[in-house]
């Protein structure tokens, strides 16, 4: 294997074999090939593309590169969801306990945030003492228990593709399809699932915001994973504003928990039932979408995910009560009304925007290595389309101090705007793409 | 300067500031940019290519990386040629005496063999004794003295170019033109060069075997080398064939000596001279083509060309008897003969077939480490379109060992096509291109 010219050769059109992606990733999981050489594969890549069988080659190599949860042998239906990602998205947060409570094994693996995106891990631990570091093993148990754990990528999983995530992001190669692809199923089918939803975000605040692209990245997923013995559903939802009112680790716990204990916004209820449902039709624990609805909506009247949230958090070495008492949670010092400056309705609210006004107040990554402050954000009370009078609250700064508010106001005075044209937002979920083909929702 | 959003603006078609290219490079030189992201990066301009800016940007960032050669105060003109590269080119070890004996100083920093071409260093480095790791102070105190200095790239000229070259070679970025330009013109106008000619090598072995991408690479470093008072000139060559009869370096070198003492094969002689009344035109010691071609035919005729070697030679730590009695060169235990299977007329003479043989016979590199034989390669005599007689002498193959001859004899095998069709080899000199110009020669 000489790595130049099997770069060159991709460079010029040309396809690898199964065998010599399987050599190269395993060789450069080993440090025997080194980040210079893939990273100008990865760009080659990303102007040339791969093979179907190439990205299938890419996905077994990094899937082999390391271990797998085996839960075969649990007897019941493991499912999970996964989201391109997106600001204000805390739908992972409620629908691990929520099908979890239904008998369905949620075994998720979650990111950190990091650019405009939060992550679902960093959302945890802003509950207190909640550790994601779980060992494969420790989660396995873990899931054989209560019937779900929340970890963070291992060292254990996949890790030819955590090396080469951290190269994507450092060289500016990270939006090609295949690479995505590739990436997030090697970790997904790892989990040992019977089944996978995906939520593919769409519009500004998306990772590749042209539909087309994103019913491509869909297509590639759901086929990688069907052959693989995982069958996978993917929805289409709308990341041109953000999802919900809270924008930020600890504020984002405390909707999920208004969530479960019955009080959801209408959008992220919206978004969040929609994709449980799929789960649930994909378990066989529910005959219709009727079916499943009623089923959720039944196991949080009754308390039920509640109470496997609090299940999975005492697991997890976190404080329990936060679910009765989200007062417990991280607060800022600094909560502040942001006012409409003028009457008219609100043209947008870019999630963009936003995912970097979180990190200017503190609380997410511009590297891996940065800490974040769990308690700032921002709670967005109005939406797209939403007619304002001028001095009516909008929205409330968390913020760390008095600059930090000052910041969170300059943030939302560039990310809201307010005009008087009338404004249609993008349906909330408007494609379901299965292997049998594209569905239009809306 | 956040490098992942420069490769990411390069990738989607934008444009490096000259600020953000010298900031790059001398972040880059001083090691706190990472090789893969730079490797990155010049996949990205591979596929995008460069404004003119940004190449003359890099060119001025990769110069200004290192030391200059001053040599404003010798009072006499100073040019160097540069090849882009191919297989029995041995110009340069015939140029430099040959117009340093004509009262024109030769700065000339060379390269070593990589790939199928040879290199200019690895050549003088088969005469006995001779040293081409000269600082440029010595260099300097040389051309003073005799006209003339044959080097290596030090670590003090376009340290930034070395450094980027080796990763270009490790990454499959060599072949863009606005890289290639920019590396060869950082080096050559470290020179302090009053002028500088250009072989732009063109056919099968040359490295852009496309004319209309040759012609562009001339017209590229034509603009950088005059808007930075250094007129250059190029002429477009043939290497669809070896140049010449001799392949290898020892062997090349002889060859050399042989043009020197007054009996160089046509073709070269062709090509070399043409080169050369180049050099004594933009010198500004010949008047005219004519003139030019006088002046190097007295200068060999009258032995001023051969003592001037003998000079370089002796000033470099090399025997300069190896001018008068070419024995003294490493000789291959094997020579052996390779003749025609068939009658018919030679079709082709493959130039990299024959340049991979040399390495294959342990004459080249593979990686820069790799030590060579200077005394292996082949003497091949005749020339497409040449007719030849089954049994009839073609060329002679020198090798280090029996193994080493039947391997030169497959290469031959492999480079060489007998057949019955007439054969139209490309014009040796096809075009001379100027800042106001392409011309057609032939």
């Amino acid at each position: 294997m000489i790595v130049p010219r099997l770069i060159e050769r991709k460079r010029d059109g040309g396809t690898l074999s199964p065998d010599e992606w399987r050599e190269l990733v395993l060789a450069y999981a080993a440090g025997d090939v080194p980040d210079y050489q893939i990273a100008a594969l990865l760009m080659a890549i990303f102007f040339r593309g791969m093979e179907r069988s190439e990205t299938e080659a890419l996905t077994d190599a990094m899937l082999g590169s390391g271990a797998r949860l085996d839960l075969a042998s649990l007897g019941i239906p493991r499912v999970d969801k996964h989201s391109t990602g997106g600001v204000g998205d805390k739908t992972s947060l409620i629908l691990a306990p929520l099908v979890a409570a239904l008998g369905v094994a949620v075994p998720m693996m979650s990111g950190r945030g990091l650019g405009h995106t939060g992550g679902t891990l960093d959302k945890l631990e802003s509950i207190p003492g909640f550790r994601t570091d779980l060992s494969l093993d420790r989660a396995r148990i873990q899931i054989e228990r209560i019937g779900c754990a929340l970890i963070g990528q291992t060292g254990e999983i996949a890790p030819a593709d955590k090396k080469m995530y951290a190269l994507r992001d450092a060289t500016g190669t990270v939006e090609a399809i295949p690479l995505i692809s590739a990436s997030i199923m090697s970790k997904k089918l790892a989990e040992g699932l019977s089944a996978l939803v995906l939520d593919i975000k769409r519009g500004s605040g998306a990772f590749l915001p042209e539909l087309d692209r994103e019913l491509e990245l869909a297509k590639t997923m759901i086929s990688l994973g069907e052959d693989r013995g995982c069958p996978v559903v993917a929805l289409v939802t709308a990341m041109d504003r953000p999802l919900g009112d809270a924008c930020g680790d600890a504020l984002e716990v405390r909707e999920s928990i208004d969530f479960l204990n019955g009080s959801p916004p209408a959008d992220l209820a919206e978004v969040t039932y929609a994709l449980g449902a799929e789960m649930l039709l994909l378990a066989g624990v529910a005959r219709s979408h009727d079916d499943a609805y009623a089923m959720m909506r039944a196991a949080i009247a009754d308390g039920r995910a509640a109470a496997k949230f609090r299940e999975i958090i005492a697991a997890q070495g976190g404080d329990p009560s936060v679910v009765d008492d989200p007062s417990r949670l991280p607060i800022a010092p600094i909560i502040t009304e942001y006012r409409a400056a003028r009457d008219g309705i609100i043209q947008e609210i870019r999630p963009r925007r936003i995912g970097h006004g979180i990190v200017e107040l503190g609380g997410g990554r511009r590297t891996m290595e940065d800490t974040v402050d769990p308690a700032v954000g921002f709670v967005i009370t109005k939406r797209p389309g939403d007619a304002v009078r001028a001095g009516g609250v909008i929205a409330t700064i968390h913020a760390r101090d008095a600059a930090g508010a000052a910041t969170g106001r300059t943030v939302l005075d560039e990310a809201i705007t307010i005009g008087d044209a009338r404004v249609t937002p993008l349906p909330l979920v408007s494609h379901r793409v299965t292997a049998r083909g594209v569905e239009t929702l809306a």
